[in-house]
Parts: structure tokens; sequence; C-alpha cells
């Protein structure tokens, strides 16, 4: 059966395409968790066409397929936790059409989400989704899991930018959702049923996007806290004074303290928050912004404002952000991100929550994140060959989503469910919302094909 | 049996709010199309538990239920063609909470949409969202609908601005959708694909709103062109210089006409085309960018620009643009108003077409919308009364869908597809587009109680 299917999937796409060894399999059985799942064959088609023929043969015979962009996903999402076919679509990356009249793109799912930005700005077009992994992750795979980023708090998550999608179903038709206008509203939103649903509805094969302009300027400023209360009151006062950021980033104690430790950039260790704060706009504008936002946090308790005077002095404050995730490598060898997310003003009351639950579990976490949309990166440092501690860390996840909800946040703010949270879900959607999401599934997925065993563990 | 029901239903929300005269049933048989669907029983539920309890019972004896805001939709959707229960969601307008810090709202569907944004501007927030009905028509409308309005070109639709629902389902079940936060990515987005359902899925009873700060300061231009090639030039031009306006609206020579014969604002009547500008954001980058806006439009072959300079001069200028839709009134009895959206660059493209097709079906066609979108109103003038005209009319709408497809548009920008347009959404969604909306549509309302009839003509 599986010589059979081989000879398939080498006449759709190609021998050199289909890849079977033990070193290829292994090389897409896991994302960014650590955890893994060995697919039985790796297929990384180059054209729409193909897909559907390979769904086709997957939906005849039963066979799991699993789309996967550049596997950086923190929730399991991409892991073929069943075997079968590893759609890998990262060779289909091509800008299609870049119309900047219309400030419109039409991009493959395999593009470098970076590479897409890059692009774009060379036209004075600015496309804002910002994942952490953006120099390494697809666009396509920013599709499925509606990634957000730093810049969410002023210009949304990846939803906010997708008109339209080709995809192709778990039947093998091809569906064309959306539009290539800037408004339409024909039908029910299809583009964003399928955005965030993590491949289990079809493969994305081709987006259209939608630009802005891109500002003409940027400013950025550090601001030191003592007190996190303190720096949560900046925030509020922030967003009072009509100052809408680009940029609202926080590191907590423990965060500062591990990239202090990493590169050394002068950071108070007694500090209890850092923010990162980041504005954009018209030169005169940014400016003006820049310098309130400077005065609010100097009135709110900051002990020590920085603002960056050019691009270099902006470069080093984001690299005191960017080094937490590194820095955590260094701390221990396996960390568990989770990606809750609270009303902005109960980002201290969460806070202090998790300091608890850290004490409680006896467990090093360390919170760093947006805080400008309440959207905390909970990172439990722990190690995987340390049984008795994964099982205290498993059970602090659960005390922190079941405190996240009393917030009245949500257990995932852009990471996606994948198999790491499907566990909690009902918590949040309830029961109602879980058999709404399997009767989706069931009607377009009914043989349970399309990455089976994914957001909703048992179908 | 109807008078049972009559029994159930005043149980349930009192015999003030069951109402079964004539009188009161002709009050909800229509919308803004003229058309019209008499209910057989009108209900104004004031809680979402009565909501349930009225939609479990139209479940069980399979009782059409359609979902009613203020009744201002443009393509049939609030109309009880199959008679059953008119559901009149206005009496649940309630502000639940403004939640200023955080900035979300949780407003009930009968709010009306002007009332709603009076509210959030006292703190000092924002709600973008303006369909031209905003006087009168309700948030839950909007939402079901997936309203616009002139501020989409920079601030998007609805649907971006809808965080989470309260939807009672066509069992009587109730689901929340969504979250209370910035983000939220936790299984299907279910909240989106409500919004723009037209009812057909559930009733929405809550709405969790996204609000942002207020800009600062407006500034207001209107640009008079002779060649309307010119006038898509400055837009062009506008968007390359990286101004992206909160308002881009157009008027062509038809609508300018009918404007002068109105309210006499001295519009010269030669002019194939008036672009009404506005720029939003502070002080300073607004005065810098409308200076910016009006130069691009003399140099790109503006024979007039007015700036206004002050709110006086503002509410002059726009005048001019609110004066279309009752001067049309004036024009002739019957309005056709469709609501195509084509890519923005092709503006003067569809407007030569639709000159075409007015002469060809020997028709008074009067353009204007959201330019900045690509989003025209188009209004065939007619007599519903001449049958023969309708029946030209008619073949003109054809038409003109077949031209917006042709440049890669869409058969509507805002206005949904209730009964008017539910003939032609095959030919932009296509077979698939059409069968996964007949399956997910089955999935939840399986009886086919909900809105019958509408988006989907043959269920």
């Amino acid at each position: 059966m599986k010589r059979d299917l081989i000879k398939k999937l080498t006449d759709i796409s190609g021998r050199e395409n289909v890849l079977i060894s033990d070193e290829d399999r292994i090389c897409y059985s896991f994302d960014a968790t650590g955890r893994t799942g060995i697919p039985d064959i790796v297929v990384k088609p180059k054209v729409a066409d193909d897909v559907s023929e390979i769904v086709k043969i997957a939906h005849k015979e039963g066979i799991p397929i699993v789309p996967r962009g550049a596997g950086t996903g923190f929730a399991g999402g991409s892991i073929p936790i069943h075997g079968g076919i590893a759609l890998v679509m990262t060779d289909m990356n091509h800008l299609v059409d870049l119309d900047g009249e219309n400030m419109i793109a039409v991009v493959e799912p395999g593009m470098v989400t970076y590479n897409f930005q890059q692009e774009v700005e060379k036209r004075g077009l600015f496309y804002p989704p910002d994942p952490a992994s953006l120099k390494v992750c697809t666009i396509g795979g920013n599709a499925g899991t509606c990634a957000g980023g730093p810049r969410a708090i002023k210009y949304g998550v990846t939803r906010d930018y997708i008109l339209g999608l080709d995809v192709v179903l778990p039947y093998g038709e091809m569906l064309h959702t959306g539009v290539r206008t800037a408004k339409g509203v024909v039908g029910y939103d299809l583009t964003r049923l399928m955005v965030g649903s993590e491949g289990t509805l079809g493969v994305i094969t081709r987006l259209n996007v939608r630009l802005i302009p891109l500002p003409e300027a940027i400013k950025t400023a550090l601001a030191v806290f003592k007190k996190i209360d303190d720096a949560s009151n900046s925030i509020s006062k922030i967003i009072a004074s009509r100052i809408l950021p680009s940029s609202l980033e926080f590191m907590d104690q423990a965060a500062i303290g591990c990239v202090e430790n990493y590169i050394h950039a002068g950071l108070p260790r007694d500090a209890e928050a850092i923010l990162l704060i980041e504005v954009d706009g018209d030169e005169i504008s940014v400016e003006r912004q820049i310098a309130k936002i400077g005065e609010i946090c100097s009135h709110s308790g900051a002990g020590e404002v920085r603002i960056a005077k050019n691009d270099t002095e902006r470069e080093f404050l984001w690299n005191a952000r960017r080094a937490v995730s590194p820095a955590l490598g260094h701390l221990a060898p396996t960390k568990i991100n989770e990606d809750i997310t609270v009303p902005r003003n109960r980002v201290p009351d969460i806070i202090r929550r998790l300091k608890q639950i850290s004490e409680k579990y006896r467990l090093n976490i360390v919170n760093f994140g947006h805080a400008g949309d309440g959207n905390i990166h909970v990172n439990i440092m722990t190690d995987r060959r340390n049984e008795e501690e994964m099982k205290r860390a498993d059970e602090a996840v659960g005390e922190i989503f079941k405190a996240t909800l009393e917030l009245k946040g949500t257990i995932s703010g852009e990471h996606g469910i994948g198999i790491t949270k499907s566990r909690y879900i009902k918590d949040e959607l309830g029961e109602t919302g879980i058999e709404v999401t399997k009767r989706i599934k069931r009607v377009f997925d009914p043989n349970n094909i399309m990455n089976p065993g994914k957001i909703l563990d048992h179908m």
C-alpha cells in the first residue's frame, strides 16, 4: 500500500519532491514545542493543482494530511501526530502579484513572512503582522494560526490582512474565498473561518493580502519600572492620552535578570517591569508622541526612560527585548511557552498570579510579551527529562489557564491550540462552542484526514 | 395553531411585546429596498433568555425566525419573505459595559449605531464603522450585514471591531464566541462566521466591541475634477504619498447634477467627478496631510480644491455628499441601490461601463460612494410601477454585476446579499463556494428556520 502511494505521489509531484528516508521524515516531525510525530511521507508540492491531486488521494485512502510551513509553531499544530503525509508548502513561495496602486498582494503560502515584508516595503507599502519567528516562518503558516506579534496592538493580527484565499478542501476541490478588493460581504466569511483553523479545514495555496502605506517614521522608548503596577498605569495613561503605540512590549523581573545574564545590557535587576514602547506615523507626530510617552512614564514612576535617537539606538533597545528568547535557552533545556491574553489592565493581576503559581509548583516562570494587548508569553523553564518536574509544570499550566479565564482572558492570543492546548479549550469555548466547532469540522472533513487530532482532540 | 403560538410567545415575552395586528405586522414587513413580506407575528424580546425560548419554539414547530434591527438594509435581508416571527431586537439596546481602560464595549444588538458612537466618544474612544444609516440602524444589524461606510478605507468594517458575540443558535442554545481581549485564536473564528451571515445562522444578543482612541483632529477637502481619470490618478497619488485618508468619497457627474438641483451647493455641473477627502490624526499631521492632498489634487487636474477651515465649513462640504441620497428621492420614485466594489484603480473603468449600460438600457444611473475602497453605490433610478422599465433595470443589474466581476470586483461591498442578490452569488462564489456555504447553513440550521431564503435562495 505504501509503495503504491509513493508511486502515485511521485507521479504527481515528481520524485525529487517526495521524501521517504528516515532522515527526511524526521526533519518534518517537530515544531517549536519540541514534540514530535514522524510523517510516513513528505511531499513538497510546487503548484495548487498538485495539492488538489494529493489531497484527493489522501481523502480516498483515508491518509492524514498535515499542512506545514516552516514548523515554527508553539502549539504542535504542524506535527504529524498520526503519521500520514507532511505537506510541506515551502516551495510554493512566490509573490504572484504586488499591486501597489490597490495595495493588494497575491502570495503563495510558503513565502517567508519577512521576505514578503521586505518586498512590499520596497514599494512603500506595509504588511504589519510580525510574529517573533518572522525571518523563518511562512505567511501561510501565519494564516493557519492567525499569527500576531508586537505590532498587533495598533495594526491587528493576520486575519485583519487576509482578504481572500485559495484553499484545497479535504475532498480535493479548490475553494476561492473572499475578494481582491478592499471590501466584500458576499456570503459567509469563509476567509476568516479558514484563517486560524490550523490546517484542519483545508490547505491554503494562495493568499490575497491587504497592505497599507508604510509609516514615514518610527520612534522607540524603553522605560524601567520598580513596580509593575506603575508600568500598568503608564500603559493606561498612554492610551487614555489617545496615543496608540505600534508596539508596547513588556518584560518581567525574571526576564530582565535572564537578559542581563545573557547580554549584560545594563538593565536594573531590581526592576519589576520594563516597557518597550514604539510609535509610528509621520515624522512630527511620532516626535511629539514619544516625548509625551516619556513624560507619562516618568510621572507614573519609571526610574529611567530612554528614547532612541536613531536607528542604532533603536536596535539597541530592541536587542534587550529580543534577547529574552535566546537567553531562556541558557536557563533550562525545555521551555513551555504559553501565550495567554488578559484584558490589558489585568496584566499586573495575572503577573501576581503567575508568581504565586511559580512558588506553589516550585517552577521557574519567566514572563514577557505584548503588554499593550494583554498578551503575555509565559515561559515555564524546565527539563523534559525530569518527569516529576514536568508533572508539576503540567499542573501549573492548568492553573495558569484557569487564572486567565477568571480574569476574562483567553488561553491563546496568537499561538493557536494545536495539540498542546486542546485539553483546555472546553473551559473557554463551552459545550456549545465545542459542539459547533466539531460540526463545522465534520462538514468540511467527514473522513477527518485534514490535520487530524489538532484543535479538537477527539473528533 | 397560531393562537396556541401567540399564547406561548406572550407567556415568554409579555403581551405588550407580541404584536399581531395588521398595522403592527406591516411596520416590520419592509426594508430600504421597498420590497415586503408580512410576518405572522412580531416579537420584541427584552433579554437573551427570551430569545432562546422563542427560537426553541420556532425550531420545534418549524416557524421562520427573521431577526431584525432597524430594517434599513438595502438587500432585503430583514424582510420576512416566508412569514413567521419577525424578531425585532430594538428593545435590547443597552450599553452593558464601557471599559475605557481596555477599550472594549459590551453592547446589546438593538442599540442605534450613532448612539453607541456618541457614548464611546464621551470617553475619548472611537467606534469607526459609519454606514449612511447610522442615526437609525442598529449595531446588531451592522454585525449581521458586516456594514461599512466612508471610514472603512482607513479603519475597516464592522467585522474588524467585533471581538466576540453571544448568539442564540437555531436550536435555541446560546453560543458565546470570541473574546473580551485584544487578541484571541482559540478554535475556529465563529465570531466572523456570524458577522455578515445576515441572521441565517443565529440571533445575535450581545456584542463585545473593540474601540480605539478617538483621533485628535479631522481635516476635510473637496476637489472638483473635469475628468474622472484625473480624480482616479489623484487617489493613487495620495495613497502613494503614504497618506491613508479616513474617508475618500466620490460623486459622478449625474450625482453632482442631482445634488445641484436639490440644494444648489454651487457645484460645477460639467465636472465628471468630485472627491471628498478627509484625514484624521493629531493636529499637526492632519494639517500637513490635507495640504499635501490639496497639492496632489491640484497637480493632477482638479479645477478647484476647497479645504474646510473649521467645523462649519466641514459640514458644508459633507452636505454636498450627504445630499445625494435625499436628492435621488426627487429624481424617481424607485431607487435600485447596488454596492459593487472594484479594485480602487478600476473605478474609472467601472464608471465608463456603467455609462454604457445606462445608455444601452435607457436608464438613469447615478453613482457615488467610497472611491477609496473602490466601493461604488450604483443607483438605478426607476419606477416600480413601470414594468417594462423595471425589466430593463433588472437586466442592467445583471450586466453591472458581470462587469464588476470582470474587473476582479465583488457584487457587494457592504450591503450584503439578502434576497436581491442571491441570484447572482454563484457567479462570484463558484459552485464549491456555494456548496460549502450550504453545508455550513445546514449544519447550523437543518430545519431552515433562521431567516430562510436569504443569501442562498434555495436551500
